[in-house]
Protein backbone atom coordinates (compact mmCIF):
# COMPACT_ATOMS: atom_id res chain seq x y z
CA UNK A 1 0.00 0.00 0.00
CA UNK A 2 1.56 3.69 -0.95
CA UNK A 3 1.97 5.97 1.97
CA UNK A 4 -0.87 8.19 2.86
CA UNK A 5 -1.03 11.75 3.51
CA UNK A 6 -3.52 13.58 5.86
CA UNK A 7 -4.78 16.66 4.76
CA UNK A 8 -7.06 19.10 6.74
CA UNK A 9 -9.96 21.06 5.18
CA UNK A 10 -11.08 24.17 6.19
CA UNK A 11 -14.64 24.65 4.99
CA UNK A 12 -17.54 27.65 4.60
CA UNK A 13 -21.34 26.82 3.33
CA UNK A 14 -24.43 27.98 3.10
CA UNK A 15 -26.85 24.83 4.43
CA UNK A 16 -29.86 26.20 2.83
CA UNK A 17 -29.96 23.72 -0.37
CA UNK A 18 -28.21 21.13 1.51
CA UNK A 19 -29.85 17.66 3.25
CA UNK A 20 -27.58 18.47 6.26
CA UNK A 21 -23.75 17.20 6.33
CA UNK A 22 -23.82 13.35 6.21
CA UNK A 23 -23.43 11.53 3.03
CA UNK A 24 -27.04 9.99 1.78
CA UNK A 25 -27.96 8.36 -1.00
CA UNK A 26 -29.84 10.51 -4.00
CA UNK A 27 -29.54 13.83 -1.32
CA UNK A 28 -27.42 16.77 -1.56
CA UNK A 29 -25.48 17.15 1.12
CA UNK A 30 -22.45 19.31 2.03
CA UNK A 31 -19.81 15.42 2.41
CA UNK A 32 -21.56 14.11 -0.53
CA UNK A 33 -20.72 17.49 -2.86
CA UNK A 34 -17.29 17.70 -1.30
CA UNK A 35 -16.32 14.11 -1.52
CA UNK A 36 -17.46 14.38 -4.94
CA UNK A 37 -15.21 17.15 -6.06
CA UNK A 38 -12.29 14.92 -4.57
CA UNK A 39 -13.19 11.73 -6.00
CA UNK A 40 -13.06 13.99 -9.76
CA UNK A 41 -10.06 15.74 -9.03
CA UNK A 42 -8.70 12.55 -8.12
CA UNK A 43 -10.53 10.18 -10.89
CA UNK A 44 -11.66 7.96 -8.35
CA UNK A 45 -15.58 8.34 -9.03
CA UNK A 46 -16.03 4.43 -7.64
CA UNK A 47 -14.38 4.98 -4.83
CA UNK A 48 -14.31 8.88 -3.38
CA UNK A 49 -12.06 9.36 -0.98
CA UNK A 50 -14.00 9.46 2.61
CA UNK A 51 -13.84 13.01 4.69
CA UNK A 52 -14.32 13.25 8.39
CA UNK A 53 -15.55 16.29 9.92
CA UNK A 54 -15.35 17.87 13.23
CA UNK A 55 -19.35 19.36 13.43
CA UNK A 56 -21.72 16.97 11.79
CA UNK A 57 -24.10 20.01 10.85
CA UNK A 58 -27.47 19.26 10.54
CA UNK A 59 -30.26 19.93 7.55
CA UNK A 60 -30.31 23.38 7.44
CA UNK A 61 -27.42 24.73 9.49
CA UNK A 62 -24.84 26.63 7.88
CA UNK A 63 -20.64 26.78 8.55
CA UNK A 64 -17.71 29.76 8.56
CA UNK A 65 -15.40 28.32 10.17
CA UNK A 66 -16.30 23.76 9.54
CA UNK A 67 -12.77 20.92 9.68
CA UNK A 68 -12.84 18.28 7.84
CA UNK A 69 -9.94 15.53 6.99
CA UNK A 70 -9.29 13.15 3.94
CA UNK A 71 -6.31 10.68 4.08
CA UNK A 72 -4.76 11.02 0.44
CA UNK A 73 -1.94 9.05 -1.10
CA UNK A 74 1.06 10.79 -0.74
CA UNK A 75 1.84 10.59 -4.50
CA UNK A 76 -1.29 11.78 -5.97
CA UNK A 77 -1.29 14.31 -4.07
CA UNK A 78 2.19 15.22 -5.23
CA UNK A 79 0.78 15.37 -8.62
CA UNK A 80 -2.12 17.49 -8.01
CA UNK A 81 0.26 19.72 -6.93
CA UNK A 82 -0.06 19.90 -3.75
CA UNK A 83 -2.49 21.17 -0.88
CA UNK A 84 -2.63 24.59 -2.34
CA UNK A 85 -3.51 24.06 -5.37
CA UNK A 86 -6.08 21.10 -4.60
CA UNK A 87 -8.10 23.82 -2.93
CA UNK A 88 -8.24 25.88 -5.79
CA UNK A 89 -9.15 22.48 -8.12
CA UNK A 90 -12.03 21.64 -5.55
CA UNK A 91 -13.40 25.75 -5.98
CA UNK A 92 -13.14 25.89 -9.74
CA UNK A 93 -15.29 22.47 -9.14
CA UNK A 94 -17.86 23.69 -6.78
CA UNK A 95 -18.01 26.90 -9.17
CA UNK A 96 -17.34 30.13 -8.65
CA UNK A 97 -20.55 31.13 -6.48
CA UNK A 98 -20.88 28.11 -5.48
CA UNK A 99 -22.52 27.30 -1.13
CA UNK A 100 -20.02 25.45 -0.67
CA UNK A 101 -16.41 26.48 -0.19
CA UNK A 102 -13.15 25.23 0.29
CA UNK A 103 -11.48 28.26 2.43
CA UNK A 104 -7.82 25.99 2.92
CA UNK A 105 -6.31 22.81 2.28
CA UNK A 106 -3.33 22.30 4.71
CA UNK A 107 -0.99 19.21 5.36
CA UNK A 108 -3.03 18.07 8.69
CA UNK A 109 -0.24 17.93 11.25
CA UNK A 110 1.19 14.44 12.70
CA UNK A 111 -2.11 13.03 15.06
CA UNK A 112 -4.45 15.47 13.66
CA UNK A 113 -8.09 14.27 13.88
CA UNK A 114 -10.90 16.43 12.64
CA UNK A 115 -13.29 15.32 14.87
CA UNK A 116 -11.37 13.79 17.87
CA UNK A 117 -8.87 16.28 18.23
CA UNK A 118 -11.12 18.83 18.48
CA UNK A 119 -11.20 20.80 22.13
CA UNK A 120 -13.73 22.65 21.40
CA UNK A 121 -16.69 24.27 19.06
CA UNK A 122 -18.88 27.50 18.40
CA UNK A 123 -22.05 28.05 16.95
CA UNK A 124 -23.38 31.57 16.31
CA UNK A 125 -27.18 31.84 16.15
CA UNK A 126 -28.64 34.88 14.31
CA UNK A 127 -32.56 36.88 15.17
CA UNK A 128 -33.81 39.49 13.55
CA UNK A 129 -36.20 40.75 16.45
CA UNK A 130 -39.23 43.25 15.67
CA UNK A 131 -36.37 45.52 17.15
CA UNK A 132 -34.19 44.59 14.75
CA UNK A 133 -33.39 45.38 10.90
CA UNK A 134 -34.40 42.62 9.07
CA UNK A 135 -32.76 42.90 5.72
CA UNK A 136 -33.39 39.97 2.98
CA UNK A 137 -30.30 39.63 1.46
CA UNK A 138 -29.31 37.76 5.04
CA UNK A 139 -32.60 36.18 5.15
CA UNK A 140 -31.45 32.65 4.57
CA UNK A 141 -29.27 32.55 7.52
CA UNK A 142 -31.17 34.77 10.25
CA UNK A 143 -34.43 33.84 12.19
CA UNK A 144 -36.53 36.83 11.68
CA UNK A 145 -38.55 36.77 15.14
CA UNK A 146 -42.21 39.01 14.76
CA UNK A 147 -42.25 39.96 18.23
CA UNK A 148 -39.36 41.63 20.47
CA UNK A 149 -37.30 39.73 22.27
CA UNK A 150 -35.24 41.27 25.87
CA UNK A 151 -31.66 40.77 25.35
CA UNK A 152 -30.69 41.38 28.92
CA UNK A 153 -33.00 38.50 30.42
CA UNK A 154 -31.81 36.25 27.69
CA UNK A 155 -28.04 37.23 28.78
CA UNK A 156 -29.33 35.65 32.29
CA UNK A 157 -30.60 33.03 31.11
CA UNK A 158 -27.62 32.08 28.73
CA UNK A 159 -25.25 32.49 31.15
CA UNK A 160 -26.80 30.56 33.71
CA UNK A 161 -27.02 27.32 31.59
CA UNK A 162 -23.03 27.15 31.12
CA UNK A 163 -20.61 25.08 33.38
CA UNK A 164 -20.38 21.32 33.06
CA UNK A 165 -24.06 19.76 33.24
CA UNK A 166 -26.76 16.84 32.25
CA UNK A 167 -27.66 18.54 28.82
CA UNK A 168 -30.55 16.08 28.80
CA UNK A 169 -33.55 18.68 28.96
CA UNK A 170 -32.03 20.08 25.72
CA UNK A 171 -30.77 17.10 23.54
CA UNK A 172 -32.46 14.41 21.33
CA UNK A 173 -32.23 11.31 23.09
CA UNK A 174 -30.11 8.55 21.80
CA UNK A 175 -29.58 5.54 22.75
CA UNK A 176 -26.50 5.31 24.91
CA UNK A 177 -25.24 8.71 24.40
CA UNK A 178 -24.03 10.72 27.08
CA UNK A 179 -25.85 14.24 27.43
CA UNK A 180 -23.04 15.67 29.72
CA UNK A 181 -21.05 18.55 28.08
CA UNK A 182 -18.86 21.44 29.10
CA UNK A 183 -20.96 24.40 27.93
CA UNK A 184 -18.04 27.07 27.93
CA UNK A 185 -20.01 30.05 26.81
CA UNK A 186 -22.98 31.19 26.20
CA UNK A 187 -23.97 35.20 25.67
CA UNK A 188 -26.28 37.28 24.01
CA UNK A 189 -25.32 40.49 22.34
CA UNK A 190 -27.13 42.97 19.80
CA UNK A 191 -25.02 43.99 16.40
CA UNK A 192 -24.84 47.09 14.75
CA UNK A 193 -28.75 46.59 12.96
CA UNK A 194 -29.62 45.23 16.22
CA UNK A 195 -29.86 41.56 15.20
CA UNK A 196 -29.63 39.29 18.18
CA UNK A 197 -26.18 37.21 18.53
CA UNK A 198 -26.39 34.11 20.49
CA UNK A 199 -22.78 32.93 20.95
CA UNK A 200 -22.56 29.68 22.20
CA UNK A 201 -19.31 27.30 22.78
CA UNK A 202 -18.85 23.97 24.16
CA UNK A 203 -16.66 20.75 24.32
CA UNK A 204 -19.31 18.91 21.69
CA UNK A 205 -23.11 19.47 21.42
CA UNK A 206 -25.43 16.26 21.44
CA UNK A 207 -27.98 16.55 18.80
CA UNK A 208 -30.36 19.62 18.47
CA UNK A 209 -28.30 21.35 21.68
CA UNK A 210 -27.75 24.83 20.30
CA UNK A 211 -31.19 25.22 18.64
CA UNK A 212 -32.77 23.96 22.25
CA UNK A 213 -30.80 26.55 23.97
CA UNK A 214 -31.42 29.16 21.76
CA UNK A 215 -35.22 28.26 21.98
CA UNK A 216 -34.96 28.89 26.26
CA UNK A 217 -33.66 32.10 25.84
CA UNK A 218 -36.31 33.04 22.90
CA UNK A 219 -38.74 32.00 25.24
CA UNK A 220 -37.37 34.30 28.55
CA UNK A 221 -36.50 37.10 25.63
CA UNK A 222 -41.02 37.09 24.85
CA UNK A 223 -41.40 36.82 28.54
CA UNK A 224 -42.71 33.56 28.73
CA UNK A 225 -40.62 32.44 31.89
CA UNK A 226 -38.35 34.18 34.00
CA UNK A 227 -34.56 34.12 33.19
CA UNK A 228 -33.85 31.86 36.18
CA UNK A 229 -36.58 29.14 35.05
CA UNK A 230 -34.04 28.03 31.99
CA UNK A 231 -31.46 26.21 34.53
CA UNK A 232 -34.33 24.82 36.41
CA UNK A 233 -35.38 23.04 33.20
CA UNK A 234 -31.71 21.71 32.80
CA UNK A 235 -31.40 20.54 35.92
CA UNK A 236 -34.82 18.79 35.92
CA UNK A 237 -33.10 16.29 32.51
CA UNK A 238 -35.80 15.45 30.67
CA UNK A 239 -37.00 17.46 27.19
CA UNK A 240 -39.52 19.79 27.93
CA UNK A 241 -42.33 21.75 25.45
CA UNK A 242 -41.95 24.95 27.44
CA UNK A 243 -39.63 26.73 24.93
CA UNK A 244 -39.28 25.80 21.30
CA UNK A 245 -36.04 24.14 19.18
CA UNK A 246 -35.69 27.11 17.48
CA UNK A 247 -35.34 26.40 13.21
CA UNK A 248 -31.91 25.67 11.86
CA UNK A 249 -31.58 28.44 9.57
CA UNK A 250 -30.62 30.98 12.39
CA UNK A 251 -27.58 29.09 13.00
CA UNK A 252 -23.76 28.55 11.79
CA UNK A 253 -20.48 26.77 13.03
CA UNK A 254 -18.25 29.69 13.36
CA UNK A 255 -15.12 28.04 14.30
CA UNK A 256 -13.54 24.77 15.90
CA UNK A 257 -10.79 24.53 18.27
CA UNK A 258 -7.79 22.43 18.46
CA UNK A 259 -4.70 22.29 20.72
CA UNK A 260 -1.29 23.18 19.71
CA UNK A 261 0.13 20.20 17.36
CA UNK A 262 2.37 18.26 20.31
CA UNK A 263 -1.20 17.49 21.64
CA UNK A 264 -3.23 16.82 19.35
CA UNK A 265 -2.53 12.91 18.95
CA UNK A 266 -2.65 12.85 22.93
CA UNK A 267 -6.05 14.44 22.61
CA UNK A 268 -7.52 12.60 20.04
CA UNK A 269 -6.61 9.49 22.24
CA UNK A 270 -8.19 10.73 25.13
CA UNK A 271 -11.72 11.71 23.08
CA UNK A 272 -11.76 8.27 21.75
CA UNK A 273 -11.19 6.46 25.45
CA UNK A 274 -13.95 8.42 26.79
CA UNK A 275 -16.52 8.14 24.55
CA UNK A 276 -15.54 3.91 24.28
CA UNK A 277 -15.58 4.26 28.38
CA UNK A 278 -19.43 5.80 27.88
CA UNK A 279 -20.16 2.95 25.43
CA UNK A 280 -21.25 5.42 23.01
CA UNK A 281 -21.93 4.89 19.10
CA UNK A 282 -19.29 7.21 18.15
CA UNK A 283 -20.91 7.36 15.12
CA UNK A 284 -23.57 8.82 15.95
CA UNK A 285 -22.97 11.05 18.92
CA UNK A 286 -24.40 13.86 16.38
CA UNK A 287 -22.79 17.24 16.94
CA UNK A 288 -25.33 19.84 16.21
CA UNK B 1 -62.45 63.36 -5.43
CA UNK B 2 -61.57 61.90 -2.17
CA UNK B 3 -58.65 63.37 -0.03
CA UNK B 4 -54.60 61.62 -0.31
CA UNK B 5 -52.67 61.20 1.90
CA UNK B 6 -48.72 60.32 0.92
CA UNK B 7 -47.14 57.38 2.85
CA UNK B 8 -43.55 56.82 3.14
CA UNK B 9 -42.30 53.41 2.63
CA UNK B 10 -39.05 52.38 3.69
CA UNK B 11 -38.04 49.32 1.95
CA UNK B 12 -35.01 46.61 1.69
CA UNK B 13 -34.70 43.92 -0.61
CA UNK B 14 -32.49 41.35 -1.68
CA UNK B 15 -32.01 42.01 -6.11
CA UNK B 16 -31.11 38.54 -6.70
CA UNK B 17 -34.62 37.16 -8.06
CA UNK B 18 -36.35 40.62 -9.23
CA UNK B 19 -35.64 42.24 -12.79
CA UNK B 20 -35.12 45.40 -11.33
CA UNK B 21 -37.25 47.72 -9.53
CA UNK B 22 -39.30 49.19 -12.50
CA UNK B 23 -42.74 47.08 -13.14
CA UNK B 24 -42.00 45.48 -16.52
CA UNK B 25 -44.89 43.22 -17.90
CA UNK B 26 -44.75 39.58 -16.88
CA UNK B 27 -41.75 40.27 -15.05
CA UNK B 28 -41.12 40.21 -11.20
CA UNK B 29 -39.74 43.58 -10.37
CA UNK B 30 -39.85 45.50 -6.77
CA UNK B 31 -42.39 47.77 -7.96
CA UNK B 32 -44.77 45.58 -9.48
CA UNK B 33 -44.49 43.15 -6.48
CA UNK B 34 -45.02 45.93 -4.10
CA UNK B 35 -47.73 47.36 -5.71
CA UNK B 36 -49.40 44.40 -6.51
CA UNK B 37 -49.67 43.62 -2.02
CA UNK B 38 -50.74 47.50 -2.02
CA UNK B 39 -53.50 46.33 -4.68
CA UNK B 40 -54.55 43.24 -2.13
CA UNK B 41 -54.38 45.04 0.71
CA UNK B 42 -56.77 48.13 -0.91
CA UNK B 43 -58.64 45.48 -3.63
CA UNK B 44 -57.33 47.76 -6.38
CA UNK B 45 -56.23 44.72 -8.77
CA UNK B 46 -57.63 46.73 -11.44
CA UNK B 47 -56.09 49.96 -10.78
CA UNK B 48 -52.87 49.11 -8.33
CA UNK B 49 -51.59 52.71 -6.50
CA UNK B 50 -48.73 53.36 -8.04
CA UNK B 51 -45.27 54.25 -5.89
CA UNK B 52 -42.81 56.49 -6.56
CA UNK B 53 -38.80 55.52 -5.48
CA UNK B 54 -35.72 57.01 -4.36
CA UNK B 55 -33.42 54.72 -5.92
CA UNK B 56 -34.16 52.89 -9.45
CA UNK B 57 -32.31 49.85 -8.55
CA UNK B 58 -30.83 48.18 -11.34
CA UNK B 59 -31.62 43.95 -12.04
CA UNK B 60 -29.66 41.87 -9.14
CA UNK B 61 -29.28 45.37 -7.12
CA UNK B 62 -30.18 45.37 -3.35
CA UNK B 63 -31.34 48.06 -1.14
CA UNK B 64 -31.72 48.15 2.75
CA UNK B 65 -32.67 51.52 3.05
CA UNK B 66 -34.66 52.32 0.00
CA UNK B 67 -37.37 54.73 0.22
CA UNK B 68 -40.53 55.27 -2.06
CA UNK B 69 -44.00 57.46 -1.30
CA UNK B 70 -47.72 56.18 -2.58
CA UNK B 71 -50.45 58.55 -2.12
CA UNK B 72 -53.78 56.99 -1.12
CA UNK B 73 -57.28 57.43 -0.09
CA UNK B 74 -57.56 59.26 3.48
CA UNK B 75 -60.60 57.21 3.87
CA UNK B 76 -59.20 53.97 2.81
CA UNK B 77 -55.95 54.05 4.51
CA UNK B 78 -57.88 54.94 7.51
CA UNK B 79 -59.90 51.65 7.15
CA UNK B 80 -56.79 49.61 6.89
CA UNK B 81 -55.75 50.95 10.46
CA UNK B 82 -53.29 53.13 8.98
CA UNK B 83 -49.69 53.28 8.31
CA UNK B 84 -48.22 51.10 11.24
CA UNK B 85 -51.05 48.63 10.44
CA UNK B 86 -50.41 48.90 6.71
CA UNK B 87 -46.64 48.22 7.05
CA UNK B 88 -47.53 44.60 8.86
CA UNK B 89 -50.64 43.89 6.07
CA UNK B 90 -48.11 44.10 3.32
CA UNK B 91 -45.18 41.81 5.22
CA UNK B 92 -48.07 39.28 5.67
CA UNK B 93 -48.80 39.20 1.99
CA UNK B 94 -45.24 39.18 1.28
CA UNK B 95 -44.60 36.36 3.40
CA UNK B 96 -42.50 35.14 6.60
CA UNK B 97 -39.07 35.02 4.60
CA UNK B 98 -39.99 37.32 1.84
CA UNK B 99 -36.70 39.15 -0.43
CA UNK B 100 -39.10 42.06 0.03
CA UNK B 101 -39.35 43.46 3.35
CA UNK B 102 -41.43 47.13 4.55
CA UNK B 103 -39.23 48.15 7.16
CA UNK B 104 -41.78 51.11 7.86
CA UNK B 105 -44.78 53.30 6.58
CA UNK B 106 -45.14 56.85 8.19
CA UNK B 107 -47.32 59.45 7.08
CA UNK B 108 -45.15 61.41 4.76
CA UNK B 109 -44.97 65.09 6.02
CA UNK B 110 -45.73 68.32 3.77
CA UNK B 111 -44.00 68.12 0.68
CA UNK B 112 -41.96 65.24 1.03
CA UNK B 113 -41.22 63.55 -2.34
CA UNK B 114 -38.99 60.24 -2.06
CA UNK B 115 -37.65 60.91 -5.36
CA UNK B 116 -37.47 65.25 -5.74
CA UNK B 117 -36.97 65.63 -2.07
CA UNK B 118 -33.66 62.98 -1.41
CA UNK B 119 -30.19 65.35 -1.30
CA UNK B 120 -28.53 62.09 -1.49
CA UNK B 121 -28.39 58.51 -2.11
CA UNK B 122 -25.51 56.03 -0.73
CA UNK B 123 -24.73 52.52 -1.73
CA UNK B 124 -22.06 50.15 -0.44
CA UNK B 125 -20.05 47.42 -2.91
CA UNK B 126 -19.10 44.53 -1.39
CA UNK B 127 -15.69 42.86 -2.89
CA UNK B 128 -14.45 39.70 -1.31
CA UNK B 129 -10.75 39.21 -2.74
CA UNK B 130 -8.25 36.38 -2.14
CA UNK B 131 -7.61 38.20 1.05
CA UNK B 132 -10.82 37.96 2.40
CA UNK B 133 -13.07 35.35 3.80
CA UNK B 134 -15.25 34.10 0.92
CA UNK B 135 -18.78 33.26 3.51
CA UNK B 136 -21.18 31.56 1.13
CA UNK B 137 -24.29 32.64 3.48
CA UNK B 138 -23.57 36.00 1.57
CA UNK B 139 -22.45 35.32 -1.61
CA UNK B 140 -25.37 36.84 -3.53
CA UNK B 141 -24.37 39.90 -2.40
CA UNK B 142 -20.93 40.02 -2.29
CA UNK B 143 -18.78 39.91 -5.54
CA UNK B 144 -15.42 36.71 -4.72
CA UNK B 145 -12.69 38.12 -6.75
CA UNK B 146 -10.26 35.66 -7.63
CA UNK B 147 -6.95 37.77 -7.02
CA UNK B 148 -6.14 40.05 -4.10
CA UNK B 149 -6.86 43.53 -4.49
CA UNK B 150 -4.67 46.80 -2.69
CA UNK B 151 -7.37 48.46 -1.10
CA UNK B 152 -4.91 51.84 0.53
CA UNK B 153 -4.47 52.44 -3.43
CA UNK B 154 -7.79 51.83 -3.70
CA UNK B 155 -8.83 54.51 -1.68
CA UNK B 156 -6.18 56.62 -3.06
CA UNK B 157 -8.44 56.51 -6.35
CA UNK B 158 -11.41 56.62 -4.74
CA UNK B 159 -10.68 59.89 -3.08
CA UNK B 160 -9.27 61.28 -6.46
CA UNK B 161 -12.74 60.75 -7.72
CA UNK B 162 -14.34 62.52 -5.34
CA UNK B 163 -16.05 66.14 -6.32
CA UNK B 164 -18.65 67.98 -8.55
CA UNK B 165 -17.45 66.75 -12.20
CA UNK B 166 -18.82 65.34 -15.67
CA UNK B 167 -18.97 61.38 -14.62
CA UNK B 168 -19.83 60.99 -18.30
CA UNK B 169 -16.81 58.06 -18.54
CA UNK B 170 -18.63 56.00 -15.78
CA UNK B 171 -22.30 56.88 -17.35
CA UNK B 172 -24.01 54.44 -19.96
CA UNK B 173 -25.03 57.72 -21.96
CA UNK B 174 -28.41 58.41 -22.52
CA UNK B 175 -29.82 61.42 -24.85
CA UNK B 176 -30.16 64.72 -23.17
CA UNK B 177 -29.28 63.88 -20.20
CA UNK B 178 -26.61 65.06 -17.94
CA UNK B 179 -23.72 62.97 -16.73
CA UNK B 180 -22.40 66.22 -14.22
CA UNK B 181 -23.07 65.31 -10.23
CA UNK B 182 -21.44 65.50 -7.18
CA UNK B 183 -19.55 62.27 -5.82
CA UNK B 184 -19.67 63.59 -1.76
CA UNK B 185 -17.77 60.25 -0.62
CA UNK B 186 -15.94 57.50 -2.04
CA UNK B 187 -14.32 55.28 0.38
CA UNK B 188 -12.37 51.57 0.86
CA UNK B 189 -12.40 50.06 3.85
CA UNK B 190 -11.84 46.31 4.98
CA UNK B 191 -14.68 44.63 7.40
CA UNK B 192 -13.30 41.94 9.86
CA UNK B 193 -13.36 39.05 7.90
CA UNK B 194 -11.27 41.34 5.42
CA UNK B 195 -14.00 41.97 2.98
CA UNK B 196 -13.96 45.18 0.91
CA UNK B 197 -16.88 47.89 1.69
CA UNK B 198 -16.72 50.61 -1.15
CA UNK B 199 -18.89 53.60 0.38
CA UNK B 200 -20.37 55.44 -2.02
CA UNK B 201 -22.21 58.45 -1.91
CA UNK B 202 -23.94 61.12 -4.37
CA UNK B 203 -26.77 63.62 -5.04
CA UNK B 204 -27.68 61.50 -7.66
CA UNK B 205 -26.17 58.53 -9.79
CA UNK B 206 -26.69 57.99 -13.71
CA UNK B 207 -26.72 54.33 -14.99
CA UNK B 208 -24.27 51.84 -14.22
CA UNK B 209 -22.57 54.89 -12.20
CA UNK B 210 -21.73 52.94 -9.15
CA UNK B 211 -20.63 49.80 -10.93
CA UNK B 212 -18.19 51.75 -12.82
CA UNK B 213 -16.90 53.76 -10.67
CA UNK B 214 -16.06 50.25 -8.64
CA UNK B 215 -14.36 48.76 -11.29
CA UNK B 216 -12.05 52.16 -12.17
CA UNK B 217 -10.85 51.34 -8.13
CA UNK B 218 -10.63 47.32 -8.61
CA UNK B 219 -8.34 48.25 -12.15
CA UNK B 220 -6.33 49.82 -9.71
CA UNK B 221 -6.47 47.65 -6.59
CA UNK B 222 -5.11 44.73 -8.91
CA UNK B 223 -2.39 47.49 -10.12
CA UNK B 224 -3.99 47.44 -13.82
CA UNK B 225 -3.16 51.19 -13.72
CA UNK B 226 -1.89 53.23 -11.07
CA UNK B 227 -4.48 55.23 -8.36
CA UNK B 228 -4.14 58.43 -10.66
CA UNK B 229 -5.01 56.70 -13.77
CA UNK B 230 -8.59 56.91 -12.19
CA UNK B 231 -9.75 61.03 -12.24
CA UNK B 232 -7.38 60.70 -15.80
CA UNK B 233 -9.93 59.11 -17.46
CA UNK B 234 -12.83 60.81 -15.40
CA UNK B 235 -11.33 64.04 -17.12
CA UNK B 236 -11.57 62.04 -20.65
CA UNK B 237 -15.39 61.91 -20.10
CA UNK B 238 -16.00 59.29 -22.42
CA UNK B 239 -16.41 55.60 -21.47
CA UNK B 240 -13.50 53.11 -21.92
CA UNK B 241 -12.24 49.63 -21.90
CA UNK B 242 -9.88 50.13 -19.53
CA UNK B 243 -11.85 49.27 -16.59
CA UNK B 244 -15.07 46.92 -16.07
CA UNK B 245 -18.60 48.06 -15.25
CA UNK B 246 -18.64 45.68 -11.91
CA UNK B 247 -21.71 42.84 -11.47
CA UNK B 248 -24.91 44.00 -9.67
CA UNK B 249 -24.89 41.49 -7.06
CA UNK B 250 -22.72 43.15 -4.69
CA UNK B 251 -24.43 46.63 -4.68
CA UNK B 252 -26.42 47.47 -2.12
CA UNK B 253 -28.31 50.58 -1.57
CA UNK B 254 -27.88 51.87 1.70
CA UNK B 255 -29.53 54.97 2.93
CA UNK B 256 -31.47 57.69 1.12
CA UNK B 257 -31.03 61.42 2.55
CA UNK B 258 -32.73 64.02 3.04
CA UNK B 259 -33.51 67.65 4.09
CA UNK B 260 -35.53 68.81 7.52
CA UNK B 261 -39.02 68.40 7.29
CA UNK B 262 -39.72 72.19 6.32
CA UNK B 263 -37.40 71.99 3.36
CA UNK B 264 -38.82 69.18 1.85
CA UNK B 265 -40.94 70.94 -0.66
CA UNK B 266 -38.33 73.93 -1.62
CA UNK B 267 -36.05 70.58 -2.18
CA UNK B 268 -38.18 68.58 -4.13
CA UNK B 269 -39.29 72.07 -6.42
CA UNK B 270 -35.26 72.87 -6.87
CA UNK B 271 -34.63 69.62 -8.59
CA UNK B 272 -37.63 69.66 -10.56
CA UNK B 273 -37.03 72.71 -11.72
CA UNK B 274 -32.82 71.90 -12.64
CA UNK B 275 -34.04 68.43 -14.43
CA UNK B 276 -36.61 70.67 -16.73
CA UNK B 277 -34.01 73.36 -16.94
CA UNK B 278 -31.03 70.46 -18.37
CA UNK B 279 -34.22 69.77 -20.65
CA UNK B 280 -33.78 66.20 -19.25
CA UNK B 281 -36.62 63.70 -19.52
CA UNK B 282 -37.05 62.89 -15.74
CA UNK B 283 -38.01 59.49 -16.03
CA UNK B 284 -34.92 58.16 -17.50
CA UNK B 285 -32.79 59.65 -15.49
CA UNK B 286 -32.08 56.58 -14.08
CA UNK B 287 -30.53 56.13 -11.12
CA UNK B 288 -28.33 52.80 -10.32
Amino acid sequence: MSPVQRVRLDLAYDGTDFTGWARQPGLRTVQGELENALATVFRRAEAPPRVTVAGRTDVGVHAIGQVAHVDLDVGLLAAKGGPGRLGRRLNGILGPTSDLRVSHVTLAPEGFDARFSALWRSYEYRIADARAEQDPRRRDHTLWYPTPLDETAMEEAARSLTGLHDFAAFCRPREGATTIRTLQDFSWTRDDHGVLLGAVRADAFCHSMVRALVGACVAVGEKKFAATRASELREQRTRTSEFKVMPARGLTLIEVGYPPDAELAARAEQTRARRELAAELTEDAGID
